[in-house]
């Protein structure tokens, strides 16, 4: 019962994923608690711990423990955490940890992750640290956690002011999507989620993107073919490099530029969904491209006004010199040059582009004018 | 230029070990010095960052910097701690991350840990999760971190009150014994390396313990062979379970009893070493092997008689109740069992062995007598 993702509007070289990996353990719907039950049932454990936030608490997890009669309700303990990003720091990871110990959890027990990308980031780096590694597993409830945190392994918190400061590359032993979580989910991050679909498709299969600008990103407009092919693109690129050492990198597209926004926002005490944040960025990166990276400008433009269409802001009253600060933060560079991925051409993305951090500014005030 | 064990007094089925496993790849004296210039030169790193101690500071970093003219001055940024095992706590933690930070480490950098057990578990681990891991390398300093902790993976910290709750499996690149720098090491810390090295004996290879117990736990008694010798016990048992599912268990010999009073002793503001706890434990565990793993009995009270010439203790005024809270928050228990490594016979440990809690708290006032 492996997986799963079949591709609708696949281009050829997609179509013969079938994917071997253990880390792309994705399965959807009823599949996933299928896998689920054989995952419990293969190992003697000890005990269960299910991670939620108040949200997925109360929308939720009532729907998912009926799912899941093979749960012995004894063996579980429920973690209610706070909603936000504000959750996902080392002060909440450390009183995890204690509640993990104070709880028995032992080498022998299962974390089940169930919510948005904070409960999976947090929760998979709290598993996978508490006694040297403990087994968990995914079930995001976030459309942005299903098409983006569920395939790539990563797992942390954030740090000094950074997003993912401090993590981890680790493997749940599944991952389980099921759309009917998103109807709970608030429009805002719906189209926080939308924002990473639509990235998937400008850095690898324009029909996909051209697929999503058709539609708007309500939650009637989603399908799990849909959700299945973003997801399958990720794990394309993920697949060939785990570690980012190279072609994984252009899932990071929109995102220097991104998380800076996201970070600035964070620090200065205003909220701004994570897919909001990249929307810009991508459409900085996205006038940049045409600059450094051949992108034709008519294009860009097109692109950008179709993000435009989903995607409006405040003017972001940031300083150059703090995000400049915020850029240089950012992991992908390195000795101190700004790189960027950016667009050749719709569809294909690349990377390592050192773009100078003045040029970046300016596309940014440009971009909101 | 890789491993590089010979195996002096060793039976048969060591004989063949040449460590293919990256893991295992540790180099002694001027070779490692030869491994880290390599490992240096290979890779384009942005910068080197070296966490020691105020010990190490003074004792070690001199010379070392002197053998290592190939790692260039303006890149080196020196992290100094202070030295203890309290010193392996997440307050301490989250300052190295912020350091690290401060200090512009990317993701091309390169840690290098130069101390003890605590330097080389916490840098690890702060290594292996800052931007979600970045390269590090161990030179140990002690005893105990060049026979116990060079070779095994482990990193962490202590959190809650109890030893290395939280940490991770991460590989060093390599791992560089220096014996002289043993010369500096006060004798309550050799005698704490000591201990481990007698365990290796005690549970792989009695000629090895019999070789050890002839000798003192002085400098001059240690040479390069007999370390050497013990980390290859090490080594083995590490190779074959690196996960720790099932035989590199019986490295724990002595430390279930050992972890706990280390455990108390730190909680109530005292001071035992590592070794001296696990010299102490070993004894528990000896006069319980007897009871419950078919250890002669008089085999056993002539290793304990042995152990006690070395190390003595104190009286430990520790109520029962507490010593069983300690004992259950081992990470080698499951489902609220205690679980011991025993010896089945000299030079042979079993693991998994459930052991009541009464029958550990009577050994322990026992060996107290």
């Amino acid at each position: 019962m492996r997986i799963l993702i079949t591709l609708l509007t696949s281009p050829a070289y997609l179509c013969s994923m079938i994917f071997e990996l253990k880390q792309l353990a994705v399965f959807f719907e009823e599949e996933s608690l299928q896998h689920l039950e054989q995952v419990y049932t293969q190992k003697d454990y000890s005990k269960v711990a299910i991670l939620c936030d108040s949200n997925t608490h109360e929308h939720c997890l009532a729907d998912f423990l009926a799912d899941c009669p093979f749960l012995p309700g004894d063996q579980i303990e429920i973690l209610e955490l706070e909603p936000g990003e504000d959750t996902k720091s080392i002060e909440v990871l450390a009183q995890l940890w204690d509640a993990m110990g104070a709880l028995a959890l032992d080498r022998n027990s299962l974390v089940i992750n169930l919510g948005g990308g904070v409960i999976c980031d947090l929760g998979g780096f709290a598993a996978s640290t508490f006694m040297r590694g403990i087994d968990f597993v995914n079930f995001p409830t976030s459309l942005l956690a299903m098409v983006d945190a569920s395939v790539g392994s990563k797992t942390g918190i954030n740090f000094g002011g950074y997003k993912n400061r401090i993590g981890l590359f680790a493997d749940p032993l599944m991952v389980g999507i099921i759309p009917d979580f998103l109807q709970s989910l608030p429009a805002d991050e719906l189209a926080s989620g939308w924002a990473e679909m639509l990235k998937h498709g400008l850095i690898a299969d324009f029909n996909h993107y051209q697929d999503l600008i058709r539609r708007k990103p309500k939650s009637e407009s989603l399908n799990k073919e849909l959700i299945e092919h973003s997801v399958s693109l990720k794990a394309e690129v993920v697949k060939e490099d785990k570690q980012e050492g190279g072609r994984r990198k252009i899932l990071n597209f929109g995102h220097s530029v991104g998380h800076a926004l996201e970070s600035y926002y964070h620090q200065a005490g205003m909220a701004i969904s994570h897919g909001h944040a990249v929307a810009l960025g991508m459409q900085v990166e996205l006038a940049l491209s045409a600059t450094y990276a051949g992108l034709d400008s008519q294009e860009a433009s097109s692109m950008i006004a179709a993000l435009k269409q989903f995607y409006a802001f405040p003017k972001v009253e940031i300083e150059a010199e703090v995000f400049h600060q915020l850029l240089a933060g950012d992991k992908k560079n390195s000795g101190g040059q700004l790189r960027l991925v950016l667009l050749a051409e719709p569809g294909k993305a690349v990377y390592d582009v050192e773009v100078p951090a003045e040029s970046i500014w300016s596309s940014l005030q440009d971009q909101q004018q």
